[in-house]
């Protein structure tokens, strides 16, 4: 979603080439992912991999992402940086326990902890954010990813309830007709792979 | 000292301001850094926080870091990217565990799960890196990155009795001169105001 995110705000055009099962983690996959994750770009003859390298790729290609201003366009990528790497692993932590050990006792010990963490992120970022739209006043590719990150926490009710002015900043991001456009070719596949596709 | 050393690699002059005591999480601080954590890079009125943000905006300045050609420098920075975010996670997850909360309960019963996670990515990189000196053939800022980050399990015996290549690999990239510039200028300010300076 990040990737396509990114295609929709810059406009540009792209073809999707879905895994099929098994293949991500293949030998043959893995030459162009070495840690067989999605997604992969291919832009002539170039072969992508990360989301955040992939985003930045697609940024550096439109004013829609990165602006002009040279000190802008450095602070939008520390943004890029800041979501994915102070924002997005204690996020992740906290979704890890919640939605795939929240039964195992070492999960229930460790939860409070993390989410402190959590919590104490989510507070600069607030502070960060201030009374701003966007992280550095207009949207950027560090916006578009920030979002993405704030929704790893999406099963708990921590935005609403506790960080409201990161909640509007993640709806407001949201709004934007590219994230439909790109939601709705992210949806598409399941669509017509789906079980309402199959039985019909 | 990922900062410095690509500095060092750039060679860029640089000025150092060390942070007092309780600076970093004061107010003043978290205006330049959301997240009161170090380095921040300040150049010609733009300030840059995150270390990825930082060294990225170094080795644009310099071929030494980023080469010339548009698909390697796309390629090395997906590798600045894998290093903080597919690479960091385990090994600092691995770390806070070992190094901080060995005794606990939880530590205890998450370790094997979260040991298994690393050994899984070491274990991709290795084979990404297959024969090469270099996760590209050149040194670039991912390979700077990726050092730094290997370095975060140098408490276990895992590189050298597991992933040798990997072990070679880091100490091909610290035998670098500007790694051991960087290294005595890191240390030089711990000489000047450690206990042993102090009882002088």
């Amino acid at each position: 979603l990040r990737v396509r995110w990114a295609l929709e705000e810059a406009e540009l055009p792209y073809e999707q080439r879905l895994l099929g099962l098994g293949e991500q983690k293949a030998a043959d996959y893995r030459r162009l992912q070495p840690f067989g994750q999605v997604p992969v770009l291919e832009d002539d003859g170039l072969v992508l991999f990360e989301s955040g390298a992939i985003v930045l790729h697609i940024a550096e290609r439109s004013p829609a992402l990165l602006p002009a201003d040279p000190t802008l366009r450095a602070r939008a990528r520390a943004w890029v940086f800041a979501a994915l790497n102070s924002i997005e692993p204690p996020l992740q932590h906290l979704a890890e326990i919640d939605l795939f050990n929240a039964d195992q006792g070492w999960a229930k010990a460790r939860r409070p902890a993390v989410l402190e963490r959590v919590k104490a992120r989510l507070g600069d970022l607030t502070a960060a954010l201030g009374e701003r739209e966007y992280l550095e006043g207009q949207f950027t590719a560090g916006d578009l990813l920030m979002t993405t990150v704030l929704h790893i926490v999406r099963h708990t009710d921590l935005l609403r309830s506790e960080f409201p002015a990161l909640d509007a900043y993640r709806a407001r991001c949201e709004s934007r007709p590219a994230f439909a456009r790109a939601l709705a070719a992210q949806m598409a596949p399941f669509a017509l792979n789906g079980p309402a596709a199959q039985s019909a």
